[in-house]
């Protein structure tokens, strides 16, 4: 609650609209729903601009249910993500206008109104991709940006050591407002890209290789010292993060 | 050189302006000033949106010199970083017009002209820091971006141990295009920053603390994790970076 | 065997209640029950208040069932924690009075008597957790607390993301004599908690999340190095050795 | 500010002894004194229990002199840790009542009138120590209980290499209402003191050794899978905070 | 082969024992069964007192048939480790008179004739496991011993949390030659018992444990670091190694 | 492209040969074939000498099929590792003509032509395992080098433990252009071998051991510390690896 | 206090040499001496074979003066290890007697009487150094077997680099009861002379190399994954641990 | 030994030229100095094609000065590495014709002849830096390789951040015979010149950067999880290894 609102309803307290107790419970209150196992942040869009998303991963279905459900009744276009293909199955027979993207393990429940924010996509993102093994990765972190409404375009499989696939795309990615570099292994490509652009570059580690890549932890260490200035980095896999970041950054450079 | 590029130098070919000898050279040679132990990167600004930014630490005097001298040369606005006092004293007879800020450790030379992109400041970006010694790290972040020309609010020592600190300068964040949130130790105050704002956070851990913070290790693996999903994550003690990128994200905002 | 017993056995040695054999053998025994492959140490009660707590993991339901067995012979109220669902189907058939959690993988007998500490529930320890996933941990402290017969309080997934969900619950964590809190990811949780309340707050790293939440070493290491003066920290997912310290806090508080 | 103090607010604006804008200022207002590089923690003693303690190193002796004082204006019985002997030189010139411990590195400015909590001293801990070379660690714990106002008791180079040294004093720490553990190398003595006593143990782990004790990472990692069950650990070399957990458990038992 | 043994063969090569093709193939040939994809040593037992164990994990059990025949075929009394259930049933029906112990995962295959090496068993070390969870490695490391002809005496689930345990058996181990300490989690016991004996103890640190015992890393940190100057370790979980030193220095003791 | 193809197609842009059109489509396009989740690089082999090998794990059959089409379509000697026995049974059907190493995992599918590279084997490796449990690397290596169309010796199980066995194998070793030496545990032939020969070795750490192996991570920073002067080293399991850069090596010192 | 201690005890009091006062003491004290800052445990040599050794690293010289002053004052032969140039000068002024070895840093004052001992050296302890730089650590181990009247042979700089150098030594390892290896940097020479000899080595890592030395825990872990079975480990730059276990061997290897 | 050598002697033995004391002592016998404090190795020229290069650091100088009087006298072209600007300002006090290369820290000691070598240079090898910071690496590995008798080519400061750096280099690159590529940071450009060219890459990490560069270890990582199959991997700040390895395939390609 900020001081405007405050102010709002101490105004309501002394014009008589609240009385005292009323005034309490509500300048106290914060805009959760309690679902027992889980507090809904139903804040979340006035304050962080965009609804709060569900991390599906470890949570019984019986939960999800019960959070989507209520999601849904306060008209928010529901986005889980690291949703296994055994919880989808469950889901989709419970919620059945929801989309399910089993590459990117997201689940999607739109809104039953015309989308219409897909149509008025502003901002765009590039997601570029070192491998195809960084697929998943680059799936979640797509459907994120949808969901945001902002526009996306994919660039797949143009590590480092192919030298010359990557620059062939360069005018793709001077049009985007930020970048999304996804890789894994020695994950070099964020720095090269960012070498070549003037926007925001979001490097998202994955776990992709073997051995003494520390199951990603060789990329993200590798990411957190890149030599180039406009490269920040998020958690191993975490498409979404880099996405939602990118996301952001891109509807904010368009929203003026 | 993009295909834009090439194909202006391929009409200059076609129609005589420019010989195959020129043709070539100009098609495969990038703008780089070759100083022999340098490669001065004149490109970067054209490719990047800003002029390359000297890293000072462990550059000898007469190295440094003989870069700033011919970046000078070029018409740039000179920002160094991790500038000793040592070579600071050295460096500041030889550039009488330079300023040394010997908290952020900068050193920087102004172009001579009246410094016409300090007037027109265009977007904003906060800067909060946890605690009083962080205080060399937000300095640094401070002077890049008034070198990028982006105005700076700054909110010091606000750490989670004193949870009413921080609520009473939300609103100010809530006014910045992006946030750059510097903390040691355990490193929990870019989520709960992010919990509090719609812009992207830009986390900068710094080495602040003893034991088990690893040498800031433990605030950078921290916010990696942040559970807050606007949140991205540079280098420790990396104040340049974390203001570089927030820089950014706040001058496209405004820009469009 | 301290002094006072010590002495206490040399009276009936010179007043000939004991002969020297007996004498020698009294002193120097450990009031041990040799089970073979496990030695039950029959005097912690005396000695650290509680009873000896079986940690199930790894051992055999046979093993098991002897210890077990053992402890009911000596009237104690048996708490086994960390045993799974397997293990459980077949105690239950051996303990029919015996209660499973299958959620906190608690196992239970409860002395066959009224269970009196039950009812005089002394002591206020309020459990606190950031996220819905951190739930089994919580689970397994609540049943500790409940054995040791300490009151409980429940406060769940009010992590730091979601700022305004704590701050409601603060006027409950300040009637408690101790705070567990319980988070994954980032673990900022306990240093926010530790700085709106008096009491001790003990830190229960979880191992939620992924990628660089190392298992649950980023959250314990952010933990240890909580700006908050009052946070004390255990093992990862240590959900019985966190509530036991707090229950030892708890009724030492309400003892006097 | 809590519910409470909130509708006394309330009443005033509606009684007119506040009006709107003041209701305003003081609902959102914190206890906090701004110094410009560091923002005083004044309500510190009324949520927390005890005033703020300020963390010495790295800090400007200027600054230092700038909180000193405002804590001095309000009453607050100042205690400082990890100062340096060169910032105490300075300091007791400013401060000429402070007393200065520098095995401690302990900084003290008592209150000027009778330090009345000195001499009605409650709740007892007991500090123990591995070895010799701890005693820094273990008179910074030393000093923070005496100005809680808690009763002390010292065992030193009682480390489980000689193991008749800690039985004679068993009966020592049977009387203490928490007992701090301070070792290096293996960081056993924690466990093996847990054994023996009914009340929490508080482990600090130092770094005394070398090698593979990794800075005494390793008796920080020991400690954590101590198996005795009343065993909680904080950070490396954290005298300070190991005693002041201990004090609010002591301080807590004998309020009752 | 050393000096004495090339000294031998050059004799032979003087009188004509060995012509020159044969002194060259003898002298620099190894004794070393070629079996295409292993190379049994059979000079072991010459060179270090013991001839080669096997270590089963990992390997097909039609490798360790023509292995185990070899040996079998040399008159070697085979000891196998880290031999699955699987592997186990497999090779029980090719080598009849072997003995599978399930716990321990050994195999051995004594030799026909009596085993006399039984019968006078000399050197004499104990067995100390810090928890009942230890012992499939106290298993390992008693087979060991068994198979080595050296006496054994077993104390299992002494650890240091009930610190009353293992005064009882001191006596015991004061008869010992060497002691092998079997240890997981914080891994405090070597270091006690290294306090009570004056033979040397090898500490074997184990995976039990969960969270920061970081699968028996952090157990064999701190026996590395113990401050009883007779405690060596080997690697986590390598029973056999434990026991094999402490066999060679009670073999060794007895000897002379 | 390099300087020398760009003035080719410039002089064909000259002489009328190309369009403008055509000339910037080829003189900005890369050499490489688009297959929407694969870019495959088809310059590879004039830049690197050698065409892409395909890295098997993780990637779905159906994308391997599209991969191995092209190549093969290219006239490419397809060769892929890490592929599993599940992977292989599916591709075996499609590619009827390739071959399967179960123990390297390894597909290979040879150019129709009778395979020219294989009757004119140039440069020589030899392939040196520490242990049997290390022979799955060391096929892959030998499926890397017979690909290469390079000689192979194979010298199996002469790790150090019995020192007598690699002596006699030395004088093959001396034959060698590039020596692999592929061990776990604790890495210690790399450098044993290298102070044998005088040409480079290629150390290879294997998974193999256990415990404080860290996964072959202890092998790996064991190589890299070799004190043999002509050791490098290459990632855990890289048998691939390993093999191509001594099969470059030993190409090279043939080609001249 | 052993039983039999304790019944020897027991007959004093029922046959009136003991009063029950005296008794009690008796039964209950150690044999340590309390400095205050030190403890000293008198009782060593009759518990462990060989008086306590003095850690001086980091102790002040007055308290190291204390406690040799004790020592002597009890007929110990005092040995101090890590013992600085600083202290030594001003300790050789107080104990004009006592040698300092300034490559080892160790500190002895031998008995005034000749010091028997010395003459009558039994048990035999071989230490082999990999380089020249691991000398500091080689003469700790010197100088504790000297001290402990073991007999010493030294093999210096035969590190696996040049093969060659070890084999001429192994003769006289094969004298020793017991092998002391010191290495860095790989750390590989324990596991080649562990293949060579019967009887236990001991591995002591040193801290030389750089890079990837970690300081010498790379050497460290290469030691506890040693194929040879004879090897065990301890600490870092542990010359004096090493040799003390060495001693332990050798000396009980001569007793019987 | 090998067996060809063997041979010989043996046929000497047997035509009476040695006697058999003579032949078991040639048999038998290394090529090694013994110095004492340092055993050098005279057989590594025969054996490894280079003579024994010096690692200075930690070296006393008279031990230097010791070493280097017996190599000369061998006429051996000595090289030392690591020589700090203390230790070769005594140094060159005693060898007058030695030349220091204070940036590199290499000492060399010419032969006294016409340097034959030099003059006959064979092989080519190509030095990149990533930035400028890593010269002292590049000046310690050009060393090498002029010592070697190798072409050396340097090619600095072109890393990843300004991609248009290397292209122009790419043709020079091309010419060798093996590159050895020096990065910190990130580590990145090891793998963009490995997709470059067709021979070998030395990847040598250096420490150059801060925070998460973990002194180098970060480049460590990531150069061996390159995704370009010619590269390998040398220690941190490895120069001289680097270089070496680098030096012998350049030679071996050129010499046949």
């Amino acid at each position: 609650m900020n001081t405007r609102q405050l102010e709002q309803l101490a105004r309501k307290l002394l014009d008589g609209t609240l009385v005292l107790e009323e005034f309490v419970i509500e300048a106290t209150r914060a805009a959760t729903a309690d679902l027992g196992e889980a507090q809904i942040d139903l804040d979340r869009k006035r304050r962080c601009g965009y609804p709060e998303v569900v991390f599906g991963q470890g949570k019984a279905v019986s939960t999800l249910e019960k959070i989507f459900h209520r999601l849904v009744a306060e008209k928010v276009d529901v986005l889980s993500t690291r949703i296994s293909t055994e919880q989808a199955a469950e889901l989709v027979q419970i919620f059945p206008s929801a989309q399910y993207n089993p590459v990117a393990r997201t689940f999607r429940i739109p809104l039953g109104e015309t989308d219409g924010r897909l149509a008025k996509r502003q901002g765009h993102v590039a997601i570029v991709t070192a491998g195809t093994s960084d697929l998943p990765i680059a799936e979640e972190a797509r459907e994120t940006l949808l969901w945001m409404g902002v526009q996306v375009t994919m660039v797949v499989d143009v590590g480092v050591a192919g030298p010359q696939r990557l620059p062939e795309h360069v005018p793709q990615l001077e049009e985007a407002d930020a970048v999304v570099v996804i890789a894994g292994m020695e994950g070099a490509l964020p720095s090269v890209v960012g070498g070549h652009v003037s926007c925001p570059v979001i490097a998202v580690p994955t776990s992709v290789g073997y051995g003494a890549n520390l199951g990603g932890f060789t990329a993200l260490l590798s990411m957190l010292n890149s030599c180039a200035a406009n490269v920040t980095v998020v958690n191993i896999d975490a498409g979404f993060k880099g996405a939602y970041v990118a996301g952001l950054i891109a509807s904010r450079a368009r929203r003026r």
